[in-house]
């Protein structure tokens, strides 16, 4: 009986042995599926080097909305109307950490119109219609001689559908602005208290 | 032998049952953890049944910004300024689904003062600072007696830190002027294009 229950806790040993390893792959393969989603979020480009439009990016981390209406801006605003600024959720993570956009992130803006101006709550400035969308992406692998490695892609100022693609925009239509807020990787934090608040002190 | 081995199968096969029954729970407690973590949202309340602010808002879903200067409404606006509303992320995947806003559905306000008034964008409006923050939540087993069972919670209209808990508001503080929504179950969704685009057709 001695040698009997030998051989079965031998079996015993090696059976859960092999589902210990198991289960360490299976627990591997998430944490690697977890690293690597940054990916998630990547842009990808067309073969004509187009950006091809990111989709998903209302449910990314709400950094601010400036809002520059068209009645103060006649005949109409550079960005009308609202602008509904974005990051994305892995870079936000990073920033979070290091109080630095990373390589690879993305800002998404989504432009709206002013809909009503007066309401129970108030006068002033409510959303209408979704009206434009654009992209702010960091990466010293496409970018590497843009300033910051920032480049800037319009997929229209329009109502939905916005464009499928878009072209980087010349350096002198949006880096040479956003080039005064080099002090904080040409982002304008100053006007995102959401961002300025999750920097580490 | 023959003994030998239909013993030591008995063994391994009462093993891995044993196994697939504990996989079977483990399963089932992360399923159970998931289809419960809408719970990870709801606000908790102290003895004194007050609201203890719930933290984590700005990573929740954002669906708008109403703008009600103080400019615009001497001497100051009703919620100075920005208000930046945010939706919590179980609620929001249940409306994308339905169209509705589910039992338990928090949602959270976050007001900001106007800071600059021009920037290379254009005139207009830039947030500056967190100027307060507010609750609205829907429990049919909290508030039962409530119009739509939605109460308001407001932990102050100041800078950081906001007051760590909260009273119900009276009726004809929010719920007076909410109640126009009432087709929207009492959320001014005409002002929240993000909402109206992911109501399901």
């Amino acid at each position: 009986m001695k040698k009997l229950q030998n051989i079965i806790w031998e079996y015993v040993s090696v059976l859960a042995g092999g589902l210990l390893v198991i289960l360490f792959f299976a627990a591997g393969s998430i944490s690697v599926s977890s690293a690597d989603s940054h990916a998630m979020f990547e842009p990808k480009f067309n073969a004509a080097g187009e950006m091809i439009r990111p989709e998903g990016t209302r449910e990314w981390v709400y950094i601010g909305t400036p809002l520059t209406p068209n009645s103060l801006n006649a005949p109409e605003a550079p960005f009308p109307e609202f602008h509904n600024v974005y990051i994305d959720p892995e870079s936000w993570g990073h920033y979070k950490k290091t109080g630095n956009f990373r390589d690879r992130t993305v800002i998404a803006k989504e432009l709206t119109l002013v809909g009503d101006t007066a309401a129970t709550s108030g006068n002033g400035f409510f959303m209408g219609e979704f009206s434009g969308f654009e992209i702010a992406y960091k990466s010293t692998k496409h970018f590497p001689n843009e300033p910051g490695n920032w480049a800037y892609f319009s997929f229209g100022h329009q109502p939905e559908p916005y464009n499928a693609t878009a072209a980087k925009q010349p350096v002198a239509a949006c880096a040479a602005c956003h080039i005064a807020a080099a002090a904080e990787d040409m982002v304008f934090t100053q006007y995102y208290p959401v961002v300025r608040a999750a920097k580490p002190k």
